[in-house]
């Protein structure tokens, strides 16, 4: 027996035996009603937990994959898009823009800021050709949750569109993609979704379907008008990755059977501030001022190395995540989503006040 | 306890258990030395499968995926490609290159029948501006697997690359990407690789990697360039599909365990000489001229509907795949690649004969 591995990073995190067992079943052929079921389950139930009425669009790629579809859709080369850049998840959606010849006016905070409501709302103004306005609904990097509530309640009044990549927040930090005016809502399975990485997921608004009619990027894999044909039908348009799906589908039912999306998030809340606190009475401080309830980041003291903080911890069998870019090496991330417990929690914590006492 | 059900379809394929015992494993962290390792041996074993000294990059994708990367790494809008077109497949790379403003210049054959070598080598000389050839190792729609040889013979005389959409064929027919002048190689993960789908794999010659440098084609998720900086490091530039990946590498190894993939290859071609006597014998006709090792496309008697023989199969635990487009009602396709064994096909072929008396 190799020893119990706490794996408490923002993707991937652990996933359950449950999951594990079913995916492990024989793999059956994607165009049988059999698997076809599943597509519909799935579909219905990540209807809830983005809280939309539109389909949930699943691809078979990273996360990076699902912000790229968000931009090849909607815009066209020579576009202006408005992007919050507050970490590196937000610099990413800038680049991805770039690479596409779509036009970025960058709204930059500092690292564990959140983007103010009325800053956006002046980039907006002075911006009127913008088509797209992108954010994060958790800055991964800095394990920072921004207000998209009242970014949507901005931005739906403007021509523009509101993409919001939700893809480390989804299912741990609030999230309500119609009531909110989310145009474009992305997410990711190696998160709450206590699934391996491999599948992304999109959903699409009426406005950002009227924008998409008019875009003029060339695309193929990412066509999402092909996958909105097939979707109801549990059909996809490209070989889907069967067994993540199905793991998928099994995720969303033990969510369904934790009493729903809205208990599934409060017991996010409740184990975020219990790490929280937790760091606070160490004596740390947290690194984001708008902390996420999928992830904290906890500034190391002066004198210690995050880094050599995390190589003990890991020796330890307890593994964080570095910060990223300019952080690394000053802050450590903390992840509890999906399928981790309290006591996991619990006893990685007690290792981290151990292992910075030794050090 | 079910009853054993064959899945006899040219993906997904049949997963081993020991393969998906790997799978099944506690997930581990892509950023971590253990992660890196297996990426690093799942590189080598797949240069051995490619027959290359290229690195052979690992997306998470569908195979579709590959095919896009192929096209907008290598070509910029306005540039002429010539595709073969004698099936399902091959009109998908004529699609992809329509999509992002690429010339088509279609070969295009009967289906059923393979890509003459001269007729390639014509259409190359009246299109000198030509920056690219397209074709498949095998051709999943026809069971048909091509001479890629005798085209790379050709290709690497002109200015030329030469694209091999191998997804299918891989380890089952063989294939040689460096002798056979094959500048960018395509594979996939639910073919003879014995893993669930949502893996691609793309080898890019020096000639390919010239090309790349030159095109205009925007990309970011598929830029190529991105995961060839970092393959050796055992790293991607995105979060892998973790699970997939740690299956990958135990496939791989089953291959190697099995004597390499010349060994591999050969058993692929005893079954599937084994399939086509069979159906011969049972009176049935082959559809391809040029029959892959990866799967066996058979023209159902007049009189009878493929897809109600493929129904009455179905219920007896059988699943083969039924033809695509045109063909749809009047072939069969009978995978034998990866984990299907002799004993599974003996059972099917069993199972095939009985049916067709019965109707």
């Amino acid at each position: 027996m190799t020893k119990k591995q706490y794996l408490l990073t923002p993707g991937p995190a652990p996933i359950p035996e449950k999951i594990m067992k079913a995916m492990a079943k024989p793999i059956i052929h994607h165009r049988t009603p059999q698997y076809k079921d599943v597509v519909k389950t799935v579909n219905r139930d990540l209807k809830k937990i983005f809280k939309t009425k539109n389909n949930v669009l699943t691809l078979t790629s990273s996360g990076t994959g699902a912000m790229e579809a968000s931009v090849i859709n909607a815009l066209s080369p020579g576009d202006t898009a408005i992007v919050v850049r507050g970490g590196k998840f937000g610099e990413r959606f800038a680049e991805i823009c770039s690479a596409y010849g779509v036009k970025v006016v960058a709204v930059d905070i500092e690292w564990g800021a959140r983007p103010e409501p009325d800053m956006v709302e002046k980039v907006l103004r002075e911006t009127p050709e913008a088509k797209a306005v992108f954010v994060q609904l958790c800055e991964t990097s800095t394990a920072t949750v921004y207000a998209v509530k009242d970014i949507g309640d901005i931005v739906k009044k403007t021509g523009a569109i509101l993409i919001t990549d939700a893809i480390s927040g989804l299912g741990a930090d609030e999230f309500k993609m119609d009531e909110w005016n989310v145009d474009i809502a992305l997410g990711g399975s190696q998160k709450a979704f206590m699934i391996p990485p491999g599948l992304s997921f999109v959903a699409l608004s009426d406005k950002a379907r009227d924008l998409i009619k008019k875009s003029k990027l060339p695309r193929y894999y990412y066509d999402l008008g092909r996958y909105e044909k097939l979707v109801e039908k549990g059909d996809s348009p490209w070989t889907p990755a069967i067994t993540l799906v199905i793991g998928l589908g099994e995720a969303l039912s033990m969510i369904m059977d934790e009493g729903g999306i809205d208990n599934f998030i409060a017991r996010h809340g409740r184990d975020a501030e219990f790490v929280r606190k937790s760091v606070v009475g160490m004596g740390l401080s947290l690194f984001s001022g708008f902390p996420s309830n999928a992830v904290t980041a906890v500034r190391v003291p002066d004198g210690i190395d995050a880094t050599v903080l995390i190589s003990a911890l890991k020796e330890k069998g307890v593994t964080f995540a570095p910060g990223q870019a300019h952080t690394k090496g000053k802050i450590l991330r903390i992840a509890h989503m999906g399928a981790i417990t309290r006591k996991d929690l619990e006893f990685a914590l007690g290792k981290l006040k151990e292992t910075l006492e030794e050090l």
